[in-house]
């Protein structure tokens, strides 16, 4: 009978969490569109006038490809958090206003990231002049700590959501792996500054040749992101094993 | 058991309002889409080719921002208006429509004044003249009416709604504190109207050289705005503690 | 009780109608978007860069303003018939589309007539030759043949779409007083594509000079729908003193 | 009494199927957002300055509809999709967001290549050379490529979205005849994505003056979806007759 609940579950929800939420409420349908109305001004340029045009188009295409993979990610998150505690008070709503400001205004500094990044490795640039024209080696001390500052406020205003549904998990009548789910949430928001920090400390420590590799310090996200989810996971399987019913 | 039920409506919701909407209706998504794409107009504008370029943006960024909050600003007052009465009738959309139609026209003189401020104020310009190509001393008085007429207007429309709601009260089935907290609305959409006409009224009153200082008026708009609140609430606490049971 | 229950529908719908939708569908979602994004093309242009750019926008805000009630006229109609019947069926699917599509494809022709003609009857152009610039003479004719022809396309497309409601009348379990509104829709449909042919074969009829009068067809409009109108709720009335119970 | 039942279902919905999705979920509202924005790009030019500029445009008109239709039956698979099985999972979630690319990314192709056709197709083009500025012979196989590859990845996506519904299908506890249907995307899928592929196979075998009939591989599109189609309702109407209630 659990089991039938639990796979039931599956179709629209997650494992440890039993989500609160169900219509898609004001809050939520204001971000869905401020999210793609951020996909779009990654999009949006300019219909190619010939088949040549077009088919220049093909870098384009991967770095809008990232974008929207990244913009998604943070949809993905944002869906979990109204979905699972279906909050909709004052603190909510202004914390989600910030984020939204972000996904906005960071929608055209990410396409100018992702096309210089896919122009650099796929030799789109013919001349270390032509490089120099969009980013000089001075520069990327300051690019480092504008992308990774954006990141932090990003992930970091999650972790304030998750600690603010934290605060509230009495009323919001959160079991104990929910609990631990969400702490999961705000550690790995906070691991996402400390990360971000870390990185804007390099690119100003290391010599100008160096800095962009300051950026490097992201390839640590991967792994801590993972250790802190398996650690979580493990402790809300002990919760449901020591009998404390999910739903 | 009644402190339970008032924590519960803490998560979405007020504290004298039993919220009567809670599906999204069509006005309400209607209307997200047009407040999303007037931030987007406020946004959009075009993909920097150098990171010179990006990092100009900076007052760019301010001025977004400060466009962002006043936008979702009247956002929150709308969502609280349609979630309180839940109405859809020919009058609410007649109003809803006008107010719609100043979000999306004001977009972009909002994003011209708050670009202009942020760039005076953080010395962007470096010569009179610079100032005076945007704006010279004998058009403040005009800018200042314009203004403070849209925010008249977007703010005098919320009055007319919330009045059209109190005319209702009965078959809303509003309890006392309710009434008590849509009149506060009603009086604080009138005071905006009537702080705005002032600061019409001095911005062609004042000599010339005056009338930017007749925006100053709107530093009124804070305490009369606490004052009105403070005093609503009381009533509305008076009201609760003498027997009336909100939900 | 039953004198209740009519105030209580005063709220969200309509004196002789009980809606029967209530959630937003998906078909209503796309369509808000569609409609508010139509909206978004007839305000977007660019930011002004100095006041005085500002200011001579006044005249874009009145053909703004005329746009957008025309648009929101027909959106409260789409609104309407979808909150009325509530279907989602194939024939509605592919009305819709065309609906939407004209929706979008006009926005910018309707921004060109409505600037042409505030323009024109604000004294915006300073002689004939700058009228000529944008319009001649000869060109009338063929302007009220597409405008006549879009409009005779939505609204006719409605008239199909009311049609295909009294079709299912059965199923939707309309009453007599909900046929005879759903009739004065299809009524006022025809009615419209007889006056925009009307107003088509004038324009082709008519020598060169007068073409622009072809146009003043239209007032017909105003007259025959409330004829239709004031018709059709008498009948209503006689229906439900008859006994037919609406809700 | 089933008659009864099944009329009432063909108002919202389909014939062999229970819907289960009733409210608009956010991974639609996400959807029906980028499918609208999609349509914008598509619509999005400027605003005509004059009647001989704006009467110019009756080709975009065209090719603007053929865009739409296009557009808006993939969103209509994508909304019988989300209705019929009422997914929101992680996988679903996954696939979706390909799709959603997709539809941005192809809105500026599409109306490329629709413009093309019809300036071509309406003799629009006065020259050979005004063809070969847009397209030459030599890039017609790439482009056959281009947009094979891209109706492959979208109908593919939707093949896979569906082998995932009915891998669910215990959990989701579809009827025989919901099984068939569901059997039948499928399939129509993998047909899709075989017909493209052999397309681009006989671009890069024909020679350069042939390779623009190898997209003439798409007329088997119609005969063979059909097929699918019929035999598929075949198989169902012999399920039900069989005693499999569907609701």
């Amino acid at each position: 009978m659990e089991t039938d609940q639990k796979q039931k579950r599956s179709l629209r929800g997650e494992r440890f969490f039993r989500w609160r939420g169900r219509d898609v409420s004001r809050v939520e349908n204001l971000s869905d569109i401020v999210f793609a109305l951020s996909l779009t001004l990654i999009v949006a340029s300019a219909v190619p006038a010939s088949f040549a045009e077009l088919q220049a188009l093909w870098r384009e295409f991967i770095a809008v490809g990232v974008c929207f993979a990244l913009v998604l990610l943070i949809w993905s998150k944002h869906h979990a958090y109204f979905r699972r505690y279906d909050l909709e008070d004052g603190t909510t709503l202004f914390l989600n206003s910030a984020v939204l400001f972000l996904i906005m205004v960071f929608a055209y500094p990410l396409k100018f990231l992702a096309t210089f990044l896919v122009t650099f490795f796929t030799r789109g640039y013919t001349s270390g002049e032509q490089i120099g024209a969009v980013m000089t080696f001075e520069q990327t001390g300051m690019m480092v700590t504008i992308y990774a500052a954006g990141y932090a406020a990003v992930f970091g205003l999650f972790a304030l959501l998750y600690a603010h549904a934290l605060r509230r998990a009495d009323v919001l009548e959160l079991s104990e792996p929910e609990k631990e789910m969400t702490r999961l949430e705000v550690r790995q928001g906070v691991a996402a500054v400390v990360i971000s920090m870390a990185a804007i400390a390099l690119a100003w420590i290391f010599p100008a040749h160096l800095t962009p590799f300051a950026g490097g310090v992201y390839f640590l996200i991967g792994p801590v992101m993972a250790w802190l989810s398996s650690r979580a996971r493990k402790r809300a399987e002990t919760y449901e094993a020591a009998g404390g019913a999910v739903s």
